[in-house]
Parts: C-alpha cells; structure tokens; sequence
C-alpha cells in the first residue's frame, strides 16, 4: 500500500459523527474541515455555501482548493469557476443530484476532475412528498384547513387514489420511488423516461413507459402528473401552456423536479380557470419564490420551499455515499452516481 | 322458486344506477323507493336522515315500515325505536360500520331482526387519510400552509416515515389496511385487537401484535397513534390522559375510529403543552364540533368533519355488498357482515 495522502476538503457543514465515519475509511486520508468559514447549517442535513469574508478568508479557500484532491461540496460559488484549473484536484462529491447545469457554469464539464452526486438521497424523501400531495388533493386538505380556520363543519366526499391514473415524468431514482408508493395505493402508473433503450414499463414498475414523444399522450389520460426530471436543456419548459391544456380538466400538478420544467406564468394561468384542480410545488422558477408571485396566493396551490427533499436522515446517506466512493476511489475502482455530463445528472 | 315477493324498503338516497342493480339481483324482489321522503344528499354518497314532516309523511313512513322485509339503511331515527315491533321486517343492511350503540338504543340488539354493516367499505378511504395524516406531520404541512399564507419561504428538514413505529389500535379491516400502507412506507407497525385469538402479528401484516393490555406498553414505543376501533364500551376513552402521557414527547395521534376513543379535553392538554406534536382527527366527541371546541384553533391539528371514510365510490361498493347480501338471503345462506351484537360492530 502506498503511503500516499490523499487530502480531502469538507466544504459545507457535516456533523462531527459523519465526519469521523469519513476519517474511518482508510488512514491515507487527511480531513481539511475549515469549521471557522463554513455557514452555520439552519436545519439538520442543510448544506450552505460559505461566504468567504474578506481577503484572508479567500487566502485561504484558495491554499485549501490549491491542495484538495478530493472535494465534498463545491464550496464557495464565487470560488467554483476555478475548480477546473486547481492542480491536485481529481473528484468532487455533490450534495444534491441535478448538478450538471452548476458543472456546465463553472467550466468543468470538459474538465478531467470527476463529478459524483447524491443521486437516490433524495428519492423517499420527495417521493413520500409526492405522494402526500396526491392524498392532499383527494381529500380535499387545502379546503379543510381553510374549512377549519373558519370553525365551519362541512361534511364532503373525497376521493381514492385507487384506480386513479398518475404520470410520472422522469423515471429515474424519484420517479420509480413515486411509482412504487402509488401502486401500493392501486395506482395506475404511467410515465416517461428520457431515453427508453430497451427497458421495460415492467422493469421500471409502472404500466405504460414512453419516451419523452410519447409525453403528450399520457398527459391526456392521468388524473395526477408528477414531475421528477432533472434541469436539462430537453426539459426547460417542458410543461408549458400547450402541455398544460392537454392535461385532464380536474387534474393535479405536483413538482419535485426543477421549477425550470414548467413554465409557472402558463400554470397560474391553469389553475386560476380551474382546468387544474391544484399543484403541489418544491421547486419554481425563481427561488425563494418571489413575494410577488401570485402561487402564494391561490387556495389550490400548495407551497413548499424547496425543502421536500430534505430530511433529518440525508446527512447519514451522502456520508454513507461518500465514505462507499472513497473506498473505490482508493482502490482505483470506478465511483458511483458519476455524474453524465452529456445528460446533465 | 317460490313466488313470494321480498319488500324491500331504501331508506337513504341511492343513485338509479345502483337500485336498477338492487333490482337486478332476483325478480322476487319488489323495491320501495319513497323519493319524496328521502333528504336530498350533500354530495356523493351521502346517507342523510329522512326528516318525516307533518303527520301524512309519518303515515306513510310507518306504512312503508309494516311492510317492509328488508332496509336499507335505518331510516328515520325517530321511528327506529319501533323496528323491532314491526312484523315482516327481517333485516337490516347498514350504510356505516359501528351501528352497534345505534341497535342497542332502538332496541334491536335482542330482537330476531338481523343487522348487517357496511364493514370493510371504508377501510380504504379511512387509511389513506390516515397515511395522509402521517405524511402531513413527516412533512410539517399544517405549518408550510402557514408559512405560504404569509409569504415566508423558510427552509427546513422533514421526516421520512420509513423506520418510524406507528401503533394502531384495532385491527380490523381498516387498521389492517393502514397497515399494509404504512409498510409500504417501510413503517415499522405495531397494533392491538380486541382478543388475539391465537392470531399472530404475521397473519396480521404487523411486527407486533397485543391484546387491550399490551397497549400502554406499545404507546410508548410508537411514533404515531392511529385509532381505528369502534365505539363499544371497551373503547370508551381509551385514550384518557394517562395513556396520552404515556404516548412518546412529539408522537402524532390520527383518530378515525370514533371521538369516544379520546378524552378530548386531555387530548387539547397534551397538544397545548407540546407533549404530542399534533393530531388528526376525523371523528370527535360532538359531532358536528362545537363552534368553542379549542380544537378548531390548536395550531398543530388537523379537523376533519366526520368525511374521511365518504369517497364517491361509497354508494357503489355498498351496493355490491347488499346485492350480494340479497342474494343468500333469498338463498337462504348466511349474511356477510353480520354485527355481532356482543362485540357492537
């Protein structure tokens, strides 16, 4: 074994057990984990960038960056575009999945430094998301806590899942995870996958698998249109007005893609004449969602900030990850969840 | 065959569809159908009371009674206390599950006339809410609602459900369906029945398995407390404040059994201290919930009015249930879903 060091740059805040489990790997690694400019994490499992204050502090990103090998995050933003040229650096570990567009920016899609993401983290996560919003939406939630702020009773009938149709657009990690909980209710799955390439609707456990010609169809048969694909240049504005209109009158929207995917002016526009009962949103064009936008507003929209995602428990998984990726880094073996710069996830 | 006629008298509003199938079942069979009487249902699958107004309506209501050989349904509550004096009548098909105080105080439970419920119809729509219930509290909807009510976009960590214990108090057909949900989520799910029986957890679909006496001892290993037995005298504040103390600090409790279930005044307590982190209640002490219940108020609580268990496809599945019902009775076999008088469901 050589006796090679192999630093590794923490560059958003992990708790001291992760941290630990990372040293554990092996001893030819070296944990730089500068704690006095990392940003303090809001809620557990956050990773915010750091904002390298002053002249020092950007000295000294700059000697860390100079002498990573391995990265976990992509540290300061204003820092990134720089990752390419750094001469030791050979891999970074995202934190979340759909990196590829940020690659593209900072130049390092063409770069020989290896990308990893956090692809499948977030998959139960936004899929329990999902289908929360399904049984919101059934059952009426947004009304009945309007109902209950107003103390008024009204006794309704609500609606099954069962026998329902939802079309998951992106059968990747998330999309299968949605399609799995939505046949434990009896679902109807359909949905699209970018490239079909021999696979199945079986293998992917839904009932009907298209490619992305194929979308337009099974907008016009789903009860329930759930989007989980990644920001790329195929899906910009995917769902647009046109799309929007072929969706069943009374069907419900819920994104835990990117807010890129659908054009959000169209949207508003088809949930204010009704042809769509309500959306459920994690993610919007612009985010924090703007104060103007009229989505906070409309009682058939529910708001989520971009937090369906994360849970208590992500930490441990990106760690686990990591720690996986490390070891086969190591041991010069292929990593995982590389990043496909060609499809952008 | 013989020629004799079956009268059967619907009490509650059923669709045309559905008394052309109860007319389907068996030309014996002669369907009194006294549409001027019925109240006009609310939405679908509604089974409002008749209201006999004036003495000719009530005339005709008793008329209708001395003939009948079959109900559907009750009908009117003032004149049930007189269903086990009238002479042809020989059964009763319900359009709810836990009728049993209802028979007892209209004295039929010692009377010749056979009661059947509606059982297992609503165990489906009652677990979704449910699941719902425990979706909503993982993912904090009742405070992001708040939240997009003010505009604020705050970021945070959610809970998944996988690996966390929901305990559900009666297993029946409707606990045993959340249940089967929860472990979809990957829920660990311990329960109680009324008499274990020689039945196991597996048979069950539980990882744990209790008689009434096990229950305080799974309290305080569950996550979330979903009650979902009858009202019997079993039952009857089941949940006082001591067993509430005795729930895990932050656990959930979902009721769509029946308010009796729950010291109410206990339940506000444990709410208002942060004892429990919320609740999502269906079914309540008083129906329809007084207007100064501190229920409609508590912030972390979820009120439904009494609806969770009314889907639109209610009136057909407990047609199907009195069709095939209707047909061993004139079979002369054993009716399905006959309330066991002692058990009260």
């Amino acid at each position: 074994m050589s006796a090679r060091r192999v630093r590794v740059v923490i560059t958003s805040p992990l708790e001291d057990e992760f941290l630990d489990r990372i040293r554990a790997v092996d001893p030819r690694l070296e944990l730089d984990v500068p704690h006095d400019l990392l940003a303090e994490p809001r809620y557990p499992s956050d990773h915010p960038l750091p904002t390298l204050d002053g002249a020092q502090a950007r000295e000294r990103w700059e000697a860390l960056l100079d002498e990573a090998e391995v990265l976990f995050d992509f540290g300061p933003l204003e820092l990134a575009p720089t990752l390419a040229q750094r001469p030791k650096l050979r891999w970074i570990q995202a934190t979340s999945s759909g990196v590829g567009r940020l690659v593209g920016r900072v130049g390092l899609r063409d770069s020989s430094v290896a990308v990893t993401t956090a692809s499948g983290v977030h998959a139960r996560p936004l899929a329990e998301f999902a289908l929360l919003a399904l049984l919101m939406f059934g059952k009426r939630t947004l009304e009945l806590v309007a109902d209950q702020r107003a103390r008024r009773w009204q006794r309704h009938a609500g609606e099954e899942l069962r026998g329902k149709t939802v079309c998951v657009v992106g059968l990747g990690k998330v999309g299968c995870e949605v399609a799995r909980l939505a046949r434990a209710f009896d679902m109807r799955v359909v949905g699209t996958v970018r490239a079909v390439r021999g696979r199945t609707a079986e293998e992917l456990g839904v009932d009907r698998l298209e490619g992305p010609e194929g979308l337009d169809d099974l907008l016009g048969e789903a009860d329930a249109v759930v989007l989980a694909a990644p920001d790329t240049s195929e899906t910009r504005a995917l769902l647009d007005a046109r799309r929007l209109g072929l969706m069943k009158r009374d069907a419900v929207l819920v994104n835990v893609g990117r807010g890129s995917l659908v054009d959000e002016r169209a949207l508003v526009e088809a949930l204010r004449s009704g042809h769509l009962r309500g959306a459920a949103l994690d993610v919007f064009e612009r985010e924090p969602l703007p104060p103007e936008s009229p989505l906070w507003d409309l009682p058939n929209v529910f708001v989520s900030p971009h937090s369906a995602s994360t849970v208590a428990q992500e930490n441990a998984r990106i760690t686990g990850l990591f720690c996986a990726n490390l070891r086969r880094y190591l041991d010069g073996e292929p990593l995982v969840n590389l990043l496909d710069p060609e499809r952008g996830y």
